[in-house]
C-alpha cells in the first residue's frame, strides 16, 4: 500500500521517523508498502517509488526541498496517488477544514483514513463512517481521543461481548495538570495556568481546554464511536475550571477526594469539575489521561496513558497496521 | 461451530449463561453456532443439535440430568463432537490436568482451545502455542491472567506497533484486598488475612496467594505470550507478604506510599512487595488488578480492572468471538 501524510507538523513529522524505524515489522505485513507522499500547508512532496524518508526527516522545511510542489494537498488524493493517508492538520472545530475536505474526498475514492484530528470527527461523524462504509474502506481514527490510550480499538477488539453502559474520563491533558500542580503544589489557577503556558503545556488562549471544549469534542468522539449515538458539541453540557479555587481543592483533599475535569457519557453528555475519591483508577495526576468505562460484564475497566505527544504515534501506528492487515492480500 | 465447556463449576456456568444471553450476538457472527456439551469432573452431557441451555442454567448438578454419560470429558474432544472447547477445568500447577491432557488433545485435532486455567499455560506454554500453530487452531487465555483486564488482546490488537519494554502488575486480588485492608484499616497482616478468608476472597490455605505463587504463575504466561519468552515458574524469585507488617504499612503510608504485592518483568522476573508512589495508576486497591506497561511508543500504560470472578467472563467471552470471526466462513 501506498501511504502519504497530509499535514507535517510535530505529529506527521515524527510519525514519519518512526514509521521509517518500524519499517521491517510494517513490511512483514505489506511487502509493497511505501510512503509516497507528505504534505504541509504550502504543497506536498510525492513519489510513486517511495519517498527520500531520510532527506525529509533531517529538512527542517520540506517546501524547500526540490520536488516540492506548490499545489493543493487535496491533488495528492484526487489523482489516486495513495491507498491510505493520514490526516494530520491542525484541529479545527469550526468548519473542520482543511481536514473535512480532505477526509471527506479520500473516503469518497475508497481511499483508507487514519486521523488523529478531531475537528471532522466532531462535525461530521456518522457522515464519514457511512462515507467509509460505502466505499469499503476504513476510517481509523485512534489517536483523535486520549492519544496514546487505545480506546477504540480496545472496545472493537477486546471488549467485543461486553456492552458498554457509562463512560468516565479525565480527556485533557492541560486541565489535569493545572488541576495537579493546585493539588499538590497548593497554588492558585491563575499561577498553574501561567506555569502550564510557561511549560508549553497550555496555549496563549487557554480556552479551548480549560473551558472543557476539547474535552467535550472528544465526548463527542466517544458516544458516537463506542454507544452507536448521533450527538454534535451541543449536547454536551461544559463548566469550566476557571472557577475552581485553591480553598476548594484544599478542603477536597481533606476529604480524601481531588476534583478532576470529568468528561462523562451517561444519560447526559458532561464535562465539568467533579469531585473524585483520591484512591479510585481514574485519578491520576499530571498530563495523563484515563479513561474508566462500566460495562455489563467487565463491570468496571480503566485505562491510563498520556493523551497528547509523540505517545500519540502508537495509536495512529496501530491504525495503519489495522489497516494493512484487514487490506493486504498476501 | 459446536462449542463444548469443559469445567463447569462458577466460571463455566456462568459462562452458558451469559453465552445464552448473548446468542443473537454471537450468531451474527457464526450463524451455525451451537452449544453442544458441558462436562464436569464425573461425565457430560451432549447434544448435537444444540443443548437444552436453559434447563442446564437451572440445574444445581448436571451429572442428574438425563442423558449425561458417566464418561471422561476427554471423550468429548476425542469423538470430534466440538469444534472449539472453553477448558475451565481447576487450576493445577503440579501436572496442569486435567486441562493439559485435554488443551493437548484438542490442539493436536485442530480444535480452538480458550481457556482461563493456569496450571496448562504455566507448565507447557510453548508446546501448546506450537501445537496450535501447527494444527493451524487458535489457543486464547485471556481469562487466565488479570481477569476481566484484556492485556492479551490490548497487546496484540492495540499495540501492534509498540514494543513492549517492561511490565508491572498487581496480579492477585486476594493479596491485593488484604494489603489495601491493612492500608486503609490498620490492621495486622493476620486479621487481615482471616477476614478475606472469612469474605471467601482468601483460601483456607493461603500461600498460593499470599506466598506470590498464584502471581508468579502469570508473570509466566505474561512474559512468554508478549515478550517471546521462555520461562518457567522457577525462573520468577518470589517474596512472600507474610513478611509485612502494620508498622511497614504505616511508614509508607506517612511518606505516600503504598506496599504492593508486584509481578515483575524487567531482565528479572520477579514477585515482591514494593513500595509504590499513592498517586501511581499501579497503586490501587481492594480486590482490583492492574498491569502497567513501559513501551516503546506509548511509553506508559495502565490497565486496573478485576482479576477474578464472574467480570472473567467477558474476557472468555472476547476470546469466543475472536475465534468465530477468525475462522467463520460467512
Amino acid at each position: 500500500m501506498r501511504l502519504a501524510i497530509i499535514g507535517f507538523g510535530f505529529l506527521g513529522r515524527n510519525l514519519l521517523k518512526i514509521i521509517w524505524e518500524k519499517m521491517s515489522l510494517i513490511r512483514e505485513i505489506d511487502k509493497d508498502f511505501l510512503i509516497v507522499g507528505a504534505a504541509n500547508s504550502k504543497g506536498y512532496i510525492y513519489n510513486g517509488d517511495g519517498l527520500n524518508v531520510e532527506r525529509l526527516i533531517t529538512t527542517k522545511d520540506i517546501s524547500k526541498l526540490s520536488g516540492f510542489r506548490a499545489e493543493p494537498a487535496l491533488n495528492l488524493i484526487k489523482n489516486d496517488l495513495c491507498d491510505i493517508i493520514v490526516e494530520a492538520t491542525p484541529t479545527n472545530i469550526n468548519d473542520g477544514e482543511p481536514g473535512l475536505t480532505h477526509i471527506r474526498l479520500a473516503l469518497s475514492k475508497g481511499i483508507h483514513v487514519i486521523t488523529p484530528n478531531k475537528g471532522p470527527l466532531v462535525l461530521a461523524f456518522r457522515e464519514l463512517t457511512e462515507l467509509a462504509k460505502k466505499n469499503d474502506c476504513d476510517l481509523l481514527y485512534e489517536g483523535a481521543v486520549a492519544g496514546a490510550i487505545p480506546i477504540f480499538s480496545l472496545v472493537r477488539e477486546c471488549l467485543q461481548g461486553d456492552k458498554i453502559i457509562r463512560l468516565y474520563g479525565i480527556l485533557n491533558g492541560t486541565t489535569n495538570y493545572i488541576l495537579s500542580r493546585m493539588f499538590f503544589e497548593e497554588i492558585s489557577f491563575e499561577i498553574a495556568l501561567k506555569e502550564a503556558q510557561e511549560k508549553g503545556i497550555a496555549e496563549r488562549d487557554p480556552s479551548y481546554d480549560v473551558d472543557g471544549i476539547d474535552a467535550a469534542c472528544k465526548i463527542v468522539i466517544l458516544s458516537n464511536a463506542l454507544m452507536g449515538r448521533d450527538v454534535k458539541i451541543n449536547d454536551v453540557e461544559r463548566v469550566s475550571i476557571r472557577g475552581i479555587t485553591q480553598e476548594a481543592i484544599s478542603l477536597a483533599k481533606k476529604a480524601n477526594y481531588a476534583i478532576k475535569l470529568i468528561g462523562t457519557i451517561n444519560k447526559r453528555l458532561e464535562v465539568a469539575p467533579k469531585l473524585i475519591p483520591i484512591n479510585h483508577p481514574l485519578c491520576v495526576h499530571g498530563t495523563l489521561n484515563a479513561i474508566h468505562l462500566e460495562t455489563d460484564l467487565a463491570r468496571e475497566i480503566t485505562l491510563v496513558g498520556y493523551g497528547a505527544g509523540k505517545e500519540t504515534i502508537s495509536a495512529i501506528l496501530n491504525d495503519i497496521i489495522t489497516v494493512l492487515k484487514r487490506r493486504t492480500r498476501k
